[in-house]
Order: structure tokens, then sequence, then C-alpha cells
């Protein structure tokens, strides 16, 4: 991608430690932008965050780090898209803690189709990998991009099948994405580059580390409409994703198996909380109101709403914007404008960005 | 059993053909019991039947096939168990239509005794009859009755596992009791008519004739708490049964399997209905309120009443009773007893029978 002044900012915020998205949230909000928090002196940071933060964001990132990352944002395909860009997930935006930005090599408009996550074992057996193979092929044939981590077993069928349909695939990873991991997928990592995506929030550079896995996990879900789990033990990280799925109101779907094997017990205790028993891809695309045709459902009519906040909505258009320029396209107040942004969230229509933002989701 | 009156009126009632349980329900509240609805006139019966009905009842059964049916009782073990017996399945009772008399071989006391159902598909696989037989094993060990249909496969299966403990098992059949159906379980039927029990609501000698494996699926669930399904396609009885148990108001269990066994999709389809999947035979007794200690529950508490119901209800005891034997137990007038026994019954306690008779449930 092309770096100008507010992707350097970015990719400069991202690589300060310590600095939660919390915390950014708050400095934008007062500051206004990436880069104005980035030229905010101390004295005005030790206002809102404690020193040693206001100490890390006025000494900057590692110039060597920061130069490698813009480095890597100069190649063809990669960029990095941040909370308020249009290219930001939109399903990410109604998570509770969506990352400040993330690092994408592929495709980037494949991140605000219909999603499903397709997740189980590691050390799956071979027919559970030939179900998610399957499973994940055809429901990408009928416009679902299928979300996984490009681990090995059904992470890596699950991304195979998905590369086979119109929806593709894109791998949420838990390392820097200018690692491979694990060294086995490496073939399977370019052709998602290429054909489909990947997907970090992690710098550049980060190696596998075990937290980080599960946190990761938060994405694959949250990106999707559903989670689909194949083949987990009871210790498997899959039963993370679906409980995170559970948190972030997703459906769960899970396949059944023997009560025999290990690899069933995961997702049976799943259809025994309240996840929906599964034999054929039609059953999900029925769950997801996706219908019989296997066609795409229609988009959710928009609410009706009154002449001020109809104004506001129309005004927001599909790029974030802020009450300032709201007020400008609507020729209405600040007062009309805020109380029409509020009924907008609360309609599930609009979703509030840090640094005064607003992005409409529908 | 010892032959008197009584039970050779409900087994010349038994063998009138089309009189049916509906009709006999009227004629037995009218005349009081069933040597009094034979003892009737034609012109008395077709005052409440269609005269075709009151000749039959005024020809009276087959005097060869009555004494074929008197021979059989008589021999040890063997009973007629009619609506107004104390031995009658009080779990029947709360199904829409019990049969009014049953043909009984084995252990009565089993009869009202807490009791599951295991169903499943006659060409079941050597893992599925493992399955059935180590569920029943551990379930009657846990004090559950297990109640099946004595067909090859996985009912055979069930009644094995449920004879080696303490709940044991009883087998519906859906021919007449004197007749082993089929062949093969010639042994098992033996082990049942010694250790558990043979129940038919059918006539001595009726063959098995397909109308009748369906109908005699509502006993089986109606005799349980519960069914558990193990193994059944989408064409298996086992489904019926499952039906039956869902409109009985009764749990239905199902153990999943492989997405690719035709014999799991039976299994799945209840699952997806609302049936809860069971991986281990401690999740069905936790189901059941039976706990993790394997043991019985305690009764229900019955419902505080009031002075007079509280009396009527002591007066009515376990076994059945009428309104007359009622008032004079309690020294109340008809209206307060008919009153408390409507309260008892929409308390669920009090069932009424034919005949003017009241059986108290729990």
């Amino acid at each position: 991608m092309e770096i100008d002044a507010r992707v350097e900012a970015w990719a400069s915020l991202q690589l300060l430690p310590r600095v939660s998205a919390r915390t950014l949230v708050t400095l934008l909000k007062l500051f206004g932008g990436p880069a104005e928090v980035l030229a905010a002196t101390p004295a005005m940071l030790t206002k809102v965050v404690p020193g040693e933060i206001a100490a890390t964001i006025a000494r900057g990132p590692d110039p060597a780090a920061l130069a490698l990352t813009l480095a890597w944002l100069r190649e063809p395909g990669h960029s990095l898209i941040a909370w308020d860009d249009a290219a930001y997930p939109r399903a990410l935006l109604t998570i509770t803690d969506p990352p400040p930005t993330l690092f994408f090599h592929g495709r980037s408009e494949l991140l605000n189709r219909p999603a499903l996550a397709i997740v189980g074992s590691r050390n799956a057996t071979a027919q559970g990998r030939e179900t998610a193979e399957a499973f994940a092929g055809a429901l990408s044939t009928a416009g679902l991009t299928i979300v996984s981590g490009l681990a090995l077993g059904i992470d890596a069928a699950a991304h195979r099948g998905g590369l086979t349909g119109a929806g593709s695939s894109v791998a949420v990873i838990g390392t820097g994405i200018d690692r491979v991991y694990p060294a086995a997928n490496r073939d399977l990592t370019h052709r998602l580059a290429v054909d489909g995506g990947l997907l970090s929030e992690f710098a550049l550079g980060t190696p596998p580390l075990p937290a980080n896995f599960p946190r990761r996990n938060r994405l694959i879900s949250g990106l999707a409409r559903g989670v689909l789990v194949i083949e987990a033990t009871l210790a498997s990280g899959s039963l993370i994703t679906a409980r995170f799925a559970g948190e972030q109101n997703r459906d769960v779907f899970a396949i059944p198996g023997s009560i025999h094997s290990p690899f069933s017990k995961g997702g049976h205790r799943l259809i025994k909380e309240g996840a929906k028993l599964v034999e054929t891809a039609q059953d999900v695309l029925e769950e997801l109101g996706m219908g019989s045709s296997g066609s795409l459902p229609a988009p959710a009519l928009p609410t009706a709403h009154d002449g001020d906040t109809a104004r506001v909505l129309t005004a927001l258009g599909y790029d974030p914007a802020g009450i300032d320029t709201l007020m400008s396209r609507c020729g209405l107040p600040v007062d009309v404008v805020s109380v029409a942004l509020v009924e907008l969230e609360l309609a599930g229509e609009v979703a509030s960005l840090p640094g005064g933002l607003y992005q409409r989701l529908r």
C-alpha cells in the first residue's frame, strides 16, 4: 500500500508497547487522530494517561521496527487496516475489543463479506479433515468466506476447501503477518495471500507465543456469522473460539460423531450447551437464513427513521465520519446530530469508532 | 393367577372385536364394572352404543378363545391387569389412550418402578448393540427398569443389559403374549418372563401384524420417564416411539454418531428437534434428576391440600376407589368429595378410571 502520514502514525502506535486499545480509544477521542496523538507533548499526555505510558508515546516507536513495518506495507497486496478505514471488517466493530489496527495480505474486500468460521483439532482424523474441506468448499461456493486459524488439521483443511469457492478464505494468524507458522502450511499461506487473505493484529516479527493464540480466536469468531466446530477434543482451542462466538452473539454449529471418539467430545459438549447439530452444509445455510437456494440472504432492511435521523444516516454513507462533518453535510446543529447518532447506535445501524468517528454498519 | 368373575369379565371384554377403549369407558361409567357391562341387556346397551356393538357385547366372546385365555391366565406368573388394578402401570394412566387390559408374564412389581425405554434399529451395527447393552446395564444398575420392544438389534441388546441390573427389563410386545416373535429371541423371552416382564395389550394368539407394532410403541414410551434412541435410521420405528414420548411429555434422549452413518440420522434428527444428546449413562441419570450417586430420586412431595381435599387423598390410598367408598371413608357429602377429586386430578395426583373409580398417581 501507499504510505501516508496517517498510515505511518497508525503503524507507529501499533508498535508502542503497553499502549492498550482502551488507552488508545481515550487518546484518539481527546486528540482526534493517530498523528495528533503522536504529536502530543508529554505534558498533554500525562493529563490522561500514566506518566510511563505518556513517556512511551512521546518517545515513539523503535525506528528499526517502524522501518521494517513500513517496508512490509509497501509491498503489493500488503496493508494496514485501522479502526477508521472503510476496509476494516464491520463485523469486528460489534465485538467488545476490536484491535485498533490489522495487518492484512490478500483481497481486502473479503473482510466485509458474509463469513463462517470453521475450526477444530490440529491432530484431527483423516475423516475429520475431509469433512472440513467438503463443508468449507460447499459453504464457500454458497458465498460464505471461510475464516480459520491456519493451524494444521481442521483449520488447514477448511482453508483449502474455502479457496475452491466464490467466498474464498481468510486466515487469522497468531504470529506476525511476515511469519509462516506452522512451516508445513507454507504453500497454503501463499495461496491464501493471493486468492484469499491473511490477517494479524500482532506486530511484524511476533513469534508463535502461546498466549497469543487464544486471544487471536476472538477475531476468528468475531469476523464470522457463526462458528462450525469439526472434530474437537475437550482441550481444543476450538472450544475457546466457540465460547467467544457465544459471547459475540454468533451462531455455534457442531458436527456430531461417535461417543467413543475423543475428537467428538468437544462438539458434543457444545451441542449439550445449545450449539446447533449440523449434518450437512445445507443445515448451516438454513440456520444462517441463506435458504435452500444457497444464495446470499437479502440484506436486512434499515429501520425507518424520522426526518433528522434519516438525514444523518444518509449523510454518514459507508465511510467513517465525525460529528463536525455530519453537521456540515446535514446542516443540523450538534445536539440534533448527537441525538440522531445515539438513536442509530441503539438501533444497531451505526458504531462509534475511536477518534469521534461513526461507522455505518449496514 | 386366580380367575374370579371380575378377571373373567375383563378377559371376555378384551376378546370382543370392535369394542374400543373409548366405548368401554362410556359403558363402564354407565354400568359400573366389566361384569355389569356384560350382563346388560341389548336394550340397555343400544341406548349408548350402536346396535352392532350392543349385539357384539350381548353375544359375548368366542367360547374357545375365552377358554384359551383363561387357561393361559391360570399358569403361574401369568396375569391380566386391568385399568382398575393396583398393579396397572400408573405411568400408562397419564397417556391419552391406555389399554383397558394388559396381559403380563413376569414380575408385575416392575410395572410401577421408574423406567427408561431404550430403542433403535433392528439391523443395528455391532457397536450400536454393545452401546445399547452397556447403557441398559448401567441404567438398570442405577435402578431404572429398561423397557423395549423385543425386536432384534438394539431392543434385544437393551433387554439383555437391563436384565443384569436391579431395575431389570420389561418387553412390550406387538403380538399375543403367548407368541414368541421373533423366534431368534426365544431364550431372551424366557429370561424376561422369569427375571423381568413381558407385556401385551393384544389378544392371545395375535400374530405379528404390521399395524400393531407402531401402536404398541406408545406403550413403550408411556411406561417410561424417557426414551433413549440408539442407532436409528430415518425409517426406524424408534422415531415413532420418540414422537409418542414427546406427545406424552417424556424426555427424549439420543446418542449421536458419524454424519456418514445411516444409523445416526434418526438420532440426529431428534437432537435437532430438541432431544437431549447423551454420551454416557450418567448423562441420562442427570437429566432424569437421578444425580451423580446413581440412586433413585426422592419421590415428588405431594402438594399441600387443605382439610377436605387432604382427607379425600388419604382415604383414597393407593388402590382405586369410587366416590361412594370415599364418601363413607371420609364422612363427607358427595359434592365435597367430587370437588376434592377434581382438585386432585388437576394437581396431577389422581387419575379418573373407567367405572367411576379414582387412582392415586403418587
